[in-house]
């Protein structure tokens, strides 16, 4: 079975030979820019991971793999002009490199070309890879929509909160997963569980960030810690806090939230003190813990090999260890 | 067979009962906004009626129609960010009525249900579908870069418009013909008349539009005339002009282009006038002319009863002889 870096490999390769046409270049560029700049092309490893669980083919899943990279691709193109955002994987964003419009195009530009090889799957599977790639396509951007909304709205509950990041980041996950098993031809329960185990490690990696950006140790964070709190940033966190019942802690909150002028240590080191005052630290710990658990369970329940399992298991190890 | 207008009333019916999610609100509003603001819904009708000249079923096309037509809108959405524009179809663009952001999430989301549309086109023909409509779509994008490109730069000659206007506006017509074709099974000849067709009717019909902005009877043209020239909008007309060898003129026009404080009615005269002794008005009727003949002649080579063809011929007719 391929490793998570032959993957990773395979992917990165795949992506450098992929022939976009020169003109306009000014559509054209940005597309080559942000696909080259990488991350870890977790969503298309998954893909190939999963067909590989069971298939001797995992290569079978490239090109849809390769589309959901794409698609992933410009959802950050667009999201950055919405959020405003001026760097990238140290780099900066489209929109701040050329221009507003530019981001738009290009992005536009992407999402067709992310369908043009979600339509290069193997003809058998291609309507079901569709109808899970579509269905998804649109929850991505509900949830981008409820993110922008919540920054702006009061007593968000955590239930919303958690939808909001399954539609915004796990159900793509989720699909990742699925479509490399819809390639690999295996059970509609185990495509089923695959979806279900994206959905969990989605959500225990997000609130994971949200976490990690307060109580990590800072020295392993690559990023200073608080940039949320100093931000006023809606995470799981901050979330709960506002919903505590605590009356007294919640008014200290609030007093910080909408306090203009601030020493930054300060701000961080009363915020951090409020969360675990109310155990929210604890509370997020466990909720973390719940859905890593979860996730967990829904491959033990996959039918296949348990060594065909082992990439995943290893892979949801790591993310649960990471302290950055 | 289906008049126009009957394709029409089957289009903003079947718009009409499309079911969009209530959820998230700030998503779909501006979704069911810009379709319920119409529009003539000629792409969708020329799918309809193209499938309609060889299968007595034309609405088998009527989902991929609607498919095309939901497109159609995107582009617009996304354009009229770009080009700052507040009006359309006398209604305030969305960027305006709500903001970019919503304009750019929207309109990503209109992309995938339009997507989703054309999955839904009959299995057989579903393949041949998706490839046109893919291609097309990234060619869209490339005519709404090059229009961009061109506002900046000087130098457009007579033929790069031309490619400009062909991608813009001209291949969407085309693989609405040709996408009625495919689906009424008719052979790859036909198929191919009806895009060249498209290509040319569009072709003449942009060509037109930048002369109608000049040359109208303004009673008729719903607008006032000049519009163009008091943007300096680089029409056929400007192009051709800035590219004439008469030095003199072309200086005299310059003066105009640059000039930043001007009475707009002495404007519009002036270069009308410099229009008309470059003979570009009498090129541009010729061009227009030579567009709708080809795209009539690619009407006459089609290979199906003629009686069946009179729907296009009469909307060829009924647009060479607009004044508005």
């Amino acid at each position: 079975m391929y490793s998570y870096n032959k993957c990773q490999e395979i992917i990165e390769k795949r992506i450098s030979e992929i022939k976009f046409s020169n003109f306009p270049g000014e559509l054209y560029q940005p597309v080559q820019y942000i696909l080259s700049i990488g991350g870890k092309r977790l969503r298309p490893c998954l893909a190939l991971i999963a067909c590989n669980m069971f298939s001797e083919s995992p290569e079978l899943a490239l090109d849809a793999a390769i589309g959901i990279e794409i698609f992933h691709n410009f959802t950050l193109l667009h999201d950055d002009i919405m959020d405003n955002a001026p760097v990238r994987r140290n780099h900066e964003t489209v929109h701040v490199k050329w221009n507003n419009n530019t981001a738009i195009l290009s992005g536009d530009a992407m999402m067709i070309i992310a369908y043009d090889f979600i339509a290069r799957s193997p003809k058998g599977s291609f309507p079901e890879v569709f109808k899970i790639f579509n269905k998804t396509a649109l929850e991505v951007c509900e949830g981008q929509q409820y993110d922008m909304n919540f920054e702006k709205q009061n007593n968000v509950s955590e239930k919303e909160y958690i939808e909001m990041i399954r539609l915004k980041t796990s159900v793509l996950l989720s699909a990742s997963l699925a479509i490399g098993g819809v390639i690999a031809k295996t059970s509609q329960e185990n495509i089923s569980k695959l979806y279900e185990l994206g959905e969990n490690i989605g959500l225990a990696f997000q609130v994971q960030d949200d976490f990690l950006d307060v109580f990590a140790s800072s020295s392993k964070f690559g990023k200073s810690l608080g940039g949320d709190i100093l931000s006023n940033k809606k995470t799981y966190l901050l979330i709960s806090a506002l919903n505590s019942k605590n009356s007294k802690l919640v008014a200290e909150l609030n007093y910080w939230i909408r306090k203009t002028s601030f020493d930054t240590q300060e701000k961080i080191n009363s915020v951090t003190a409020i969360f675990e005052q109310m155990q929210i630290k604890t509370k997020t710990e466990e909720l973390i813990e719940y859905y890593f658990a979860k996730g967990t369970e829904c491959l033990k329940q996959i039918s296949v090999e348990d060594k065909r399992k082992e990439i995943l298991f290893d892979l949801i190890n790591k993310t649960k260890k990471r302290e950055y």
